[in-house]
């Protein structure tokens, strides 16, 4: 690994704690990208934040935020956790777009347009129909835009992401879901996706989540590194990423909240089933951050120079958040 | 009139003040749907409603608040206008179905599910494309029916308002709209539209707003009590009333609001233009609520019976009521 390399996943949702931040910097991780929002509204997203606050001031030996790409290198030079904040939903705005210039003064540096259902903004991947961004939608991501927050389209219906890379004056991102051709659920993304968000210049963060891979918790490491390999055969090797979707150290009733939020009386049993209700178990090759080494060992094995591994493994995301984190 | 006849507008969007209460009140309408929510959210809707306490306090002699179908009979039995409240907008509840029981424990009693732009539950009649109601939309009407909410569907659009009828398992209700066969404005409804309302029990309020009406401002009395013949012929005598849309003691900036809300930086001049951009001049025959005179003696001119002006002038929304604002 050269200096200048970093690591980063581009998508973590833990019950962080000392123990974690420590395990996670062990790992060689330099940053991750989490998740400080699903349905919540405005207040108690600054309550996250807040929250957040509390952990930079009390571990501030072991992480910091990121807000530039610059920030990461810092943490990596210092040898903390870069930490930046994302939102998976579009609650927090509330018909507001002023509130987007707010949250990227405070640090959010991803949002997604909508979470698995639809939002005022744009559809998620799970409605029946999908009408692409709407007028509110629009004007949100020319703000997005301005101001450099980047616009994740993870968990979001097809002809939304797509006019969301149309739409978008800079690149935008998915930054966890995989290519349907590896496995076809409806988180996954069509090959039509893959090469508009690749020929803007967009980036795609590859998940380990069981329920996103094929085989789901039986998937092997060659058949993932396969995938990442046909990836980059369709959106180029400087467009893919990592984004693992990695959830640790949660109960059952946090995967309850980011399926049903407030929005349903009834259980909404997600990705899983009635028979399937609880966290998937991931691979026995990817557990933890720890684990990221194996994907490096598998690309390597699948004939990976070192160079795309590095790539991969975290500098085509800093190349990303060099161009998107700042006002354009 | 006969003493158990009852006239309502069910929509006026005023500046209230004590004059206001007293010269409507004068005019002979019993009971008015009033708004108290477009763009807000929950915390300056709750301060909306707060203000409307004051109201009711400050001017007890003249107004009352409407939670029943009873307490329009009260209202008038007692020399007050009532006050029903309801919502253009669903922007309080941000993805939590629980407030529809808590605004209705509050009096909301009619509350649309989108209101020009897409949102969260339904598509609004300014979008592009409009995919029917959402996951979330579907819960929400369950809840609506269920505790006694009536589902609204003036500004949204075809499909949505299509699928709004199927799925509620009580009548819906537009309350300010028109024909399109009589002007068509995007906000005005098809014929299709009307027949699904009137087939399922739902009732029309028919619009006094210039951007709903044949030639504007200028639209004669004559045209206006045509339409509602026409519309009788589509609907039937029981599901026809009036929705004013009337605007009063309102500056400028309040259109503003109605139309941008938070939701855009840019002007946006909905049913306006740039050459247009103000509160439309109301018909010589509509400038108050003392002018609902002029409408029942249209009506009779158009042939109606003194029953069936009964019916639109009010009836037929107390009959409504009875059946849709407490719990089914």
């Amino acid at each position: 690994m050269k200096n200048t390399d970093v690591v980063i996943d581009c998508l973590q949702y833990n019950n962080w704690d000392r123990a974690l931040f420590q395990a996670t910097q062990d790992s060689g991780v330099h940053s991750v990208h989490v998740t400080v929002s699903y349905w919540e509204n405005m207040q108690e997203t600054l309550l996250n934040i807040s929250r957040w606050h509390r952990q930079f001031e009390n571990h501030s030996d072991l992480i910091m935020q990121v807000r530039t790409a610059a920030d990461v290198i810092e943490a990596k030079a210092s040898n903390r956790l870069g930490i930046v904040f994302g939102f998976q939903n579009c609650s927090p705005l509330n018909d507001d777009l002023g509130m987007v210039r707010i949250l990227h003064e405070l640090g959010v540096r991803f949002m997604q347009l909508s979470y698995n259902n639809q939002s005022s903004l744009a559809t998620g991947c799970y409605e029946k129909n999908d009408p692409g961004i709407t007028r509110f939608g629009e004007q949100v991501i020319r703000e997005m835009n301005r101001v450099g927050m980047v616009i994740d389209m993870s968990h979001s219906a097809e002809q939304s992401t797509l006019e969301a890379i149309a739409l978008s004056s800079r690149p935008i991102a998915i930054t966890h879901a995989n290519p349907v051709f590896f496995h076809p659920a409806l988180r996954n993304k069509s090959t039509a996706v893959l090469q508009a968000l690749a020929s803007s210049g967009g980036m795609l963060g590859l998940s380990l989540y069981p329920f996103h891979l094929k085989n789901g918790s039986d998937c092997s490491l060659e058949q993932y590194c396969e995938m990442v390999a046909d990836t980059v055969e369709v959106m180029g090797i400087d467009q893919v990423g990592i984004g693992s979707d990695l959830c640790q150290n949660w109960g059952y009733e946090t995967l309850e909240w980011m399926r049903s939020g407030r929005w349903t009386f009834d259980a909404d049993h997600g990705e899983g089933s009635v028979d399937n209700l609880n966290w998937p178990e991931q691979p026995s090759w990817f557990r933890n951050s720890q684990d990221m080494k194996n994907i490096a060992q598998g690309l390597k094995q699948q004939g990976f120079s070192i160079e795309d591994i590095a790539k991969v493994m975290g500098n085509n995301w800093l190349a990303f958040f060099l161009n998107s984190f700042e006002s354009g």
